[in-house]
């Protein structure tokens, strides 16, 4: 089965969950007036059915593959890409200065969503380029915005990040890719970066690579590396193409999945140094990554969101097709389809209602950020970049899970057909799998939580969070409508362990038990996804009572939703209190079992 | 890294966990006399990491290939079966009287752990043929077994079993490949079945395959099913090889992993009628299947062990020596392996306790099958098959949950390393997927364990599993030794969580709430194994605070593996218990959403 993009669905959490109704009545979201939103989600979700759903398998069967230094994408890959940023999908959210449309992060985030769940090894060179758009938009000279960033925006070319080197992947102060300074104010970049995502393909005209190096009287460390731009082909000062750079793709990964994406080991410098021109200022070139990374942390949470949906779109529609055994009480003769069978429906359930919530999840991350650059005063803007600080890590790690299990459960639903490569229900598994993984591994996000995003504030900013998640709770406890089951008491339960676990990690971090806050990490970031996402699905499914809009069919399956998750999923909350709140002792006890 | 047997670990938890030292002081494995035991299993653990580890990496690269409907195994997996049946690995649990070793099913459940962790796909060839043994010995006439079992026994032949169809799956009463009457006593069989283990290939001079087909007389449904042996050549009176027989391999499915395991298409009687040989009684074939399958399904849950401990030992391995920032408060210069980090601990723990949870629960049931064939008298046997009959679910689908969240896990330690197939991470996940899936999925393994197991007696059979786990729990509370943390408390809450869960399951079966027993089956069968396995985990760290034979180490470890089981796993269970007993308002609301 293909994927048809839920524009619908997406609609109503962008609305009713994300804010983007009260964004608009507030007067920050102007581009969006006379139903654009409508009309954008719209357009993007049949690009994605029509154009890039197709492109998914063929290109998990031929991948993308490295010959004489060059990389050729799967066929139909490179026209479609063509088509998509000539149709301009690329600039959705870039400055409009440089040729973008300026939409809000909450439509681009929408969009995200759905060109990953068409298919995330097409979407995943969008995402990077992206990346590269902010990384110059927000730190490059004059210069470098005039000759990279419109055709960057339009499409035409596509950026990279070159982070990792095989001793510095998630340390990057290992970093040890060297740059010298030419005299000209350009820079020599010399080194070997690994894992880098469409670092060659035939896809764009140019390739603008993103390089982090050292400058040879650079401090030791994260404080002495700088930001270059590299770009594959040299750029005249007109804006046209020049020669060659040197770099070259040296190899592409053989991988699980996202085989069309390339993953490429990139030289520099190899024949004398490849041209290389600065971001910001020497030596502050890891806080210019950061801007990238950050935006780039949403995005994979969205390919979280997206395979989850897709694995789900594919799951729902084999169970409601293949027959086996009579469900209890089933009408008529014959076979059932397995949909009627308790077991299978719960795992359905399960896909559908932990989705909606990872979607949720990264949705208020995304009108944080717009709230953050939108916002009148000074202060409301700060308080929306805290709370999208403190959401980012949520919304990668939470979501990327998320992806990994849906998808997992949605091989299961297919039985012995789900592990056949042809269904394709395996690719979604074996794609979602990177996701966890890269962009901070989800152990980092969880470190970053704990870290550096519960103290923002002084603690205020998740308190507020916490506070926001209650009155949902309460709203729905005074509502008392029996279709929430026991959800209201279930999700109370959820949000007063992620109050009692926030209190201990705040305080864990400030009397000095590091350690111990780190070894509680991970279950304290799934306990907040936990309670997040469960309130998040309660307040959508109390919008849809009381919208005289929806359907009851609507009404039924999101009140269904929230309910499900509420009894089913937030009952794990207080288990993962307990893990947070006593795992020091477990956890430290390891050193000594791996001691030998 | 390849793979070590961890002999000593297997031991310990056969003698002191499973119950071995109590077998042979009842006097009920004579076999295992002088040390047999642990000679047998060094013995195998070394064929198994010195022999067939190195095949698994091969196999996976290769795979199994079809061409003219001749099946062939990657390079080395021939020679490397063959010497492993002439050492007489194949044998080991099979009737001394068709040249079997009749060691105790503890011995052969460990020996079938090492074989699948050195690799999953050579060793499900095995686990068939022992299926075939099992059935033949069991149902077959003495004709049947003079011809067939020597050679099966020895391996020179290997079994298959022949369920699945297209339209008949997990429900066998929709099977429709026919047998008729030759008249001689033989019968001819037609139809094709899918999704055949090892059903062609080149490592045995000839495959006996026991297909299930239904004769034109007899009834619907399964009471109409029959069980015949259909060899891949015929086999003359005298025990030689005679003419092929009507049965070929049409396909060789495109699998997510185990490549070299071939999983066929066949094609039988389309050349006139297979012929055939009734094992068993006509119309009865499904009880003589039953008896392959218990027994596959314990042989299903031990892949998933295997998995899990070949996943865990190469992330412990990789995470010893991969080097990425540094811990809070490490010593000396330079970065940190990142087994210092608490979340990669966190990791390695959970790993490492959910392996030694799972093997625990498969090695008593293996313990309850060798008392149900060996025990003095029938009581005593009774109700050791009825414990078997009750763990036989769990074994089968805890492991193997456990082996693909394992298995994913270790994915996760390798981080961007995980993702590149080279590094072996990422086939352990794809190799782990399918033990959820065959032999019955996990969530027929649940509806198993709630609509057969727990009815058992009357319910006296879980009943007294519990009573078992509790007097654990007493004597861990009793002991109050300071390393096991909140162990004693944290288990005690899941014992009850499980021991409530449990009581309503009973009443929910015996008053008409099939449905509602039914949506709460999963996260049942989650409990029992939280309780049993952490419980277990417990027993066996008692066991070496008071053997003075066990090293600190050894100690050390085990008490911590238990107390991180308890405080960060068992914690689940009043979570799994309110999902139980709250879970069919929020299931059954699913009818709805899914009504569109």
């Amino acid at each position: 089965m293909s994927y048809r993009a839920p524009v619908d669905d997406i609609l109503y959490t962008l609305r009713h969950v994300a804010g983007l109704d009260r964004l608009e009545a507030d007067g920050l979201a102007p581009e969006l007036a006379d139903g654009m939103a409508d009309a954008v989600l719209r357009e993007a979700g049949r690009f994605a059915t029509e154009r890039v759903a197709p492109l998914n398998r063929i290109g998990d069967k031929v991948g993308s593959v490295l010959k004489d230094g060059r990389v050729t994408t799967p066929p139909g890959w490179r026209d479609s890409y063509r088509d998509w940023a000539e149709a301009g999908w690329n600039g959705l959210a870039s400055p409009p200065e440089h040729g973008g449309q300026g939409l809000p992060n909450l439509i681009q985030s929408a969009c995200i969503e759905m060109w990953n769940s068409a298919s995330m090894a097409f979407s995943l060179g969008p995402l990077l380029t992206a990346g590269a758009v902010e990384a110059l938009a927000s730190h490059g000279s004059d210069e470098l915005k005039r000759l990279y960033l419109p055709r960057l925006v339009s499409g035409e070319w596509m950026g990279t990040m070159n982070l990792t080197e095989p001793q510095a992947g998630s340390d990057l102060a290992a970093l040890r890719a060297r740059a010298e300074r030419a005299g000209d104010g350009s820079y020599r970049i010399f080194g070997q970066k690994i894992f880098i995502t469409y670092g060659e393909h035939d896809m764009a005209d140019n390739i603008v690579h993103l390089v982090l190096a050292r400058l040879p009287d650079a401090p030791p460390g994260t404080r002495g590396i700088s930001l270059f731009v590299v770009p594959k082909v040299l750029v005249n000062p007109d804006g046209t193409l020049g020669a060659p750079n040197d770099v070259r793709c040296a190899g592409v990964e053989h991988k699980l999945g996202i085989h069309a994406s390339p993953t490429c080991t990139m030289m520099f410098g190899d024949a004398g140094g490849a041209v290389g021109y600065l971001v910001g200022e020497e030596n502050r070139g890891l806080a210019c990554m950061f801007t990238m990374m950050n935006n780039a942390r949403l995005g994979v949470g969205l390919q979280g969101v997206a395979i989850a949906e897709r694995a789900f779109q594919q799951a729902l529609d084999y169970a409601g097709q293949r027959r086996q055994g009579r469900a209890p009480g089933a009408a008529g003769e014959g076979m059932s389809p397995i949909i009627d069978h308790a077991d299978v429906r719960r795992m359905l359930m399960w896909m559908r209602a932990q989705t909606g919530a990872a979607r949720a999840i990264c949705y208020l991350t995304a009108e944080a950020l717009d709230r953050a650059r939108r916002a009148p005063t000074p202060e409301a803007r700060r308080e929306a970049a805290d709370r999208a600080a403190l959401l980012t890590p949520v919304a990668k790690a939470y979501s990327t899970d998320i992806g990994v299990e849906v998808a997992s459960l949605g091989v299961q639903v297919h039985g012995g057909m789900g592990y056949i490569e042809e269904t394709g229900a395996a690719q979604h598994l074996r794609d979602a799998r990177i996701a966890a993984i890269y962009e901070g591994t989800n152990g980092i996000q969880a470190i970053d939580l704990v870290t550096r995003k519960l103290p923002l504030a002084d603690g205020a900013t998740v308190r507020a969070a916490i506070a926001v998640m209650r009155e949902t709770v309460n709203a729905l406890a005074a509502r008392n409508t029996p279709g929430f089951g026991q959800a209201a008491a279930r999700l109370g339960e959820a949000v007063d362990a992620l109050d009692r676990a926030t209190a201990w990690m705040l305080a864990a971090a400030t009397d000095g038990r590091q350690t111990e806050a780190l070894a509680g990490a991970t279950p304290y970031l799934r306990l907040f996804g936990v309670g997040q996402g469960g309130v998040s699905l309660a307040k959508e499914a109390m919008a849809a009572l009381d919208d005289s809009g929806q359907s009851e069919q609507g009404r039924t399956a999101r009140v269904a939703t929230a309910r499900f998750f509420a009894e089913q999923i937030a009952t794990e909350a207080p288990g993962l209190e307990r893990a947070v709140v006593d795992g020091a002792g477990a956890v430290a006890d390891a050193a000594r079992v791996f001691a030998s």
